[in-house]
């Protein structure tokens, strides 16, 4: 096997989860999904194709209505986007692991802001690129930043691509529109690619006209050397579906296409109905998830502060809870202690990377809030002992 | 974008079906796919589980029953194979590009026996390896037959990774379990991982005690460096599903774990409650699509078998009859003009290799055999002009 292969790292966070595996007493936390299923009307959507029997091959870039679909709901938040500019991916991983086959070769300098989802990272050295880190800066008080002349003079004409991911996993960090045109400004200048992990930009809990983050999107122009990946799995309760979406610039469509053939061939049809049925109830679907996921928000992070030795900031987007536990040791170890003596399953911040040493993620996407509330009692409690 | 991904090859095949999309009068047989639906039993595992509601992420490596049951299967037909060599992949062109991603570094050297499915050679050009071609030869008669003399002569202690995919597509070749094991005894010695792509396996027409093809797994140990590649696709009308599997030395299951983290992090577990009823009812479902492919092959063949210029032998396993016209030029304009002028659709045979330019490939999985009488006719009609 290939020693990039064998080196890359476990996932910490499973390494947590499978402590607690098989204990019906733990309240985990320790993923990025909802406990609350799919929407009745998506999932009935699927149910209604497979009962038609559609059940063959389909598009590589996807069926041609639901990419219309994605482009009117992308336009609708972005400005306009061509349905020339969108491919249907088996999920949002699935999407950046195209992006990256499709922009970096095996020595390649790649660029990330950090702590991240570790899948972003892993990604480029599987292609066998070299992986430069940038880090956020915790700041008194819990939240993290971007220290912008760092980044950019880590962004030089040898650096084929920045991965980047706003809003962030695990910190909630996000970037302001004026940072992107920063960033795209100096990307423009050293020819570096930027790919955009923004999932999470309608998870966003400051007022906006457009109810999302700030998007790369909103100012780059079709021909950036920009690729912006998406998902229906946080704004559309859709984590399991394994369905996703590319914007790309439009010359770069066909090749993607070539990518998908060779990586999946395509995404179930009854799959991609789910997702158009999603979009078309979206003004019904996505605001109830971020109301509900405000209020988680606005349950966890109060209860946290007011624990001795806990620093936490709310989190501007995403779902997250991130959070410093002063006085505790290694965070993958404490992560287990939680699991082990509290029934508590969090993810350990060095999941995300080095600088999180110290800190856990709290993913506050539950049904019932009062779940929340019993968490911080465990928590608590454990911190008393 | 990379010159790897700008160069490769988009699929002839997608060349020919987009000059006939639109137009109902054509009799398609270029997609490797019967025009059946998935059987019913099969949907409503899926219909279920979405009822259910489950929604959300599952195991990298799939569901643990589903892993079993994957195991028990394959060690019914090959012998033992523990549920620890299972991976759950999203369709088998997945399994494939996991492997590779597993197996090949920039720079390494991989031998591919073609004709082939043009997937199998994409995927190491992806990963930057440098890829040689073994190329079968057409025997009198249309059978196409492998010499073993020049694959092995092909094959050194710096060939990284073997390429074989036996029943093969377009083809129909096989090897026979003494070849498998001349193979597998070179390859220990060169050092040399064998990729084998088998999901033709059960769609195999000669007489066997397990009824289906010779596999690698009937004469390799679970330590061989070999990795199989299985798919629900043809044995059980499931193509569109995305769902297939890897069976690997034990050792190689964690890191796959990771990979299928990194590129699709898990297969949807509706699609692998389908997965496992199909296994439940293999005994119905399987053998009925191999009688019904056998009498479209030998409704097909002898009529092709008939027709001046026509050079085609019955595929010993697959679902394709591929034969050579004579005195036609490029496979790829003679597709083109076979859809224009005759409502024909059929594979050019030069996407598969250059070996075969002046083949073509037709799949006969046909659910109304009179298609494929239908089909010839026309192909005699525009013979005749």
């Amino acid at each position: 096997m290939r020693h990039a292969v064998l080196n890359l790292e476990e996932s910490r966070i499973r390494e947590v989860a499978n402590a607690g595996m098989g204990r019906s007493d733990v309240l985990a936390f320790w993923f990025g999904e909802s406990d609350e299923s799919t929407p009745e009307v998506v999932r009935q959507a699927a149910v209604d194709s497979l009962e038609r029997g559609e059940t063959f091959y389909a598009h590589n870039l996807g069926l041609p209505e639901l990419r219309d679909a994605v482009a009117a709901y992308t336009s609708r938040l972005h400005g306009p986007v061509g349905a020339d500019r969108i491919a249907i991916t088996s999920g949002g991983v699935n999407a950046l692991m195209l992006a990256v086959q499709a922009l970096v070769d095996a020595g390649d300098e790649v660029v990330a802001v950090t702590p991240v989802w570790p899948n972003l990272t892993a990604q480029p050295c599987i292609m066998g690129a070299r992986l430069r880190c940038v880090a956020l800066r915790p700041q008194a008080g819990g939240a993290w930043t971007l220290d912008m002349g760092e980044l950019l003079a880590a962004i030089t004409p040898t650096t084929r691509l920045l991965i980047v991911n706003a809003p962030n996993n695990p910190t909630g960090w996000t970037l302001t529109a004026g940072e992107q045109q920063q960033i795209l400004k100096h990307c423009r200048r050293t020819g570096t690619w930027i790919l955009a992990d923004e999932v999470y930009e309608r998870l966003y809990y400051e007022p906006t006209a457009n109810g999302c983050a700030p998007s790369f999107l909103d100012v780059a122009g079709p021909e950036d050397l920009l690729v912006v990946v998406q998902s229906f799995s946080k704004s559309f309760l859709m984590t399991g579906w394994r369905l996703g979406w590319l914007v790309m610039p439009p010359d770069m469509t066909q090749h993607m296409g070539k990518l998908i053939e060779f990586n999946t061939s395509c995404t179930s049809v009854f799959t991609q109905r789910a997702g158009l049925a999603a979009l078309q109830h979206a003004d019904q679907i996505t605001p109830c998830v971020v109301a509900h996921l405000k209020t988680c928000r606005d349950t966890l992070v109060p209860l946290l502060q007011a624990l001795p030795g806990v620093e936490v900031a709310p989190a501007r987007g995403g779902m997250y809870a991130f959070f410093r536990l002063a006085g505790q040791g290694d965070s993958l170890a404490v992560a287990k202690r939680l699991v082990a003596e509290a029934g508590l399953g969090l993810a350990p911040g060095n999941a995300f990377g080095d600088e999180a040493q110290g800190w856990l993620r709290w993913c506050f996407a539950s049904r019932d809030p009062q779940r929340l509330v019993d968490g911080v009692q465990r928590l608590k409690s454990w911190l008393a002992l």
